[in-house]
């Protein structure tokens, strides 16, 4: 293992604003982007946290990318409410479109927002975990690159093309998912390579279409789909609704803009964002809450069971406290790019 | 193997309409019931065809049940319509409420359906496919009893919990899903025991929490979430959506109004209607339809995959001319019903 160093949360905030900003992004898109960062390192979420910033910086580079884009809003009658991201990132384009979403969904009952021309590397869980918060139900979708075959055949057709999904709690963190339609993440495999590893079986098959546990191998080949035919459903969806739905690229189509398939997805998100006030018919959402959590209690009275997102809030209880671990090496490339 | 008898989808519907009003089903109840059947017959989806009408009479003969109940429509400035099925069941429910939501929808972009106090054993992919022939985009949720483990755990919690989803086709039916959060259908699992036949391993485990082959210690003990704890996200999500986001019933709740689990689910149903016009900047819903046939045929043109539903949509090429295949045994036990 390499040697770490242990930093607050703030200091990954910055670190993460400098370089990018270094780089020639935006303030604005420094700022929307570390806090995504930073609430990665805060969650323990790796793969989505200051070992991105490399991955945003290669992605600003392309000459379709505009690091300093302002997206903008689109709010009309209507209830979908969308966001042009100007080929910029996605966590700028989300803070624009968030609250008018919320606004929608808290006056209509239900809402959508469709963020369009993005490149997204993030997470989806911070957003539907934000419009938790305050107190709607939301799901977001997006694709990726063409890393997944469908079920059946061999070739990469779908993205890894995770949905998220959001319960509000009282007094506590909601009840989050945000899972990729593959049966393992894109990083994963990308992890074990870096450190020698075999990945398991079932996560992928090689350019020839055989099972393989190699990582290159994997990489060059296809992902498998969660669940076999039904990861492959929900992956063709989520490409139809953060695709064609928007007028946003497949993932395939984003591969192809890419010499290379590494280059970040370009395409749409959908996020869809729901008030319970109005889908009760007594309104009382305090009820409907205090009846979920007699749920999770009769989940979790079993052993060997856990509610989605536990390990990221237990995380959060630490390092708010105490900082996160960074690897010198990564903490070195970063101040290195500032 | 039983003798089987062919007869036409008109038949089949005029059957299961004597059998259900012969037992106290209001004609309109027996009429809305009798046509998911038929439709079910006709997409040689068998355990949602006349299989189902003696489970129908036997849900009617509950205390609780009431088969001659007019659904009361409440429709307000939200986009959340809502239907009390009033304890009858789900097919005159949907009847009632898919219009005013397709309306909502149409209108706003994107609205939602809420269906309460309804007994549900039908397959969810009707309403999501009638809407997706008016050109929207849909989903359904509905839980059923507790019969599935959460992740980790031994004990039924969830239902089957199926989610259903829809995308508009151009000038041909729909693309469909209509999968179970399980690996299996409660249904398969019913027909290998009546069959003597062990389930597949990864199905199911006894009461005991061991794993098991056989049908009958299946029932007995819990189905599994299908991908593991992915599938057992979606489960959860759907009692969410299904149960508390609408103030009916869980799963485990439904469960234990009925002495013995076989009853009929009781809770609710959620759907979500979404019109491309509005989710779309350029309102062009025929090039984005034409955009998802290419990612179709990108799907299609490797060997071995195809889309969902497609075999529905092949049986009922056939059926609508040739007829369907009736066990004797079942049509004879129907008609004595009647």
């Amino acid at each position: 293992m390499s040697d770490t160093v242990t930093i607050s949360l703030e200091e990954v905030h910055k670190l993460a604003t400098a370089a990018l900003t270094r780089q020639g992004f935006s303030s604005e898109q420094a700022d929307a982007i570390a806090t995504t960062v930073a609430a990665a390192e805060r969650d323990e979420c790796k793969s989505h946290g200051l070992f991105r910033i490399p991955l945003y910086i290669q992605a600003a580079a392309y000459p379709s990318t505009d690091p300093t884009a302002t997206p903008v809003l689109s709010v009309t009658e209507s209830s979908v409410v969308h966001v042009d991201a100007k080929s910029g990132f996605c966590p700028l384009a989300l803070q624009v479109g968030l609250g008018p979403l919320r606004d929608k969904a808290t006056e209509h009952g239900i809402a959508a927002l469709a963020i369009h021309n993005v490149y997204n590397i993030a997470a989806l869980w911070p957003e539907v975990e934000s419009l938790a918060e305050q107190g709607l139900v939301a799901f977001a979708f997006t694709g990726a690159n063409a890393y997944v075959a469908p079920h059946g055949g061999t070739k990469p057709v779908f993205g890894t093309n995770p949905m998220a999904f959001s319960w509000p709690r009282a007094n506590q963190s909601p009840l989050v998912f945000d899972q990729a339609s593959s049966v393992a993440a894109r990083g994963e495999i990308q992890l074990h390579g870096i450190e020698g590893k075999p990945i398991p079986e079932g996560w992928a098959i090689d350019k020839h279409g055989k099972p393989t546990t190699d990582p290159d191998a994997a990489l060059a080949g296809a992902q498998l789909p969660f669940g076999a035919h039904k990861g492959s459903s929900l992956a063709l969806m989520v490409e139809l609704l953060a695709g064609a739905l928007i007028g946003d690229l497949f993932s395939y189509e984003s591969s192809t803009r890419h010499k290379s398939k590494v280059g970040a997805p370009f395409g749409g998100e959908f996020l869809i964002a729901i008030n319970p006030a109005h889908t009760l018919t007594d309104g009382n959402t305090e009820a409907a809450q205090a009846r979920a959590e007699g749920l999770f209690e009769k989940i979790l009275e079993q052993d060997g069971t856990r509610l989605p997102s536990t390990r990221r809030f237990e995380a959060r209880q630490r390092t708010i406290v105490d900082g996160v671990e960074i690897q010198v090496e990564l903490r070195d490339q970063i101040v290195g790019l500032s």
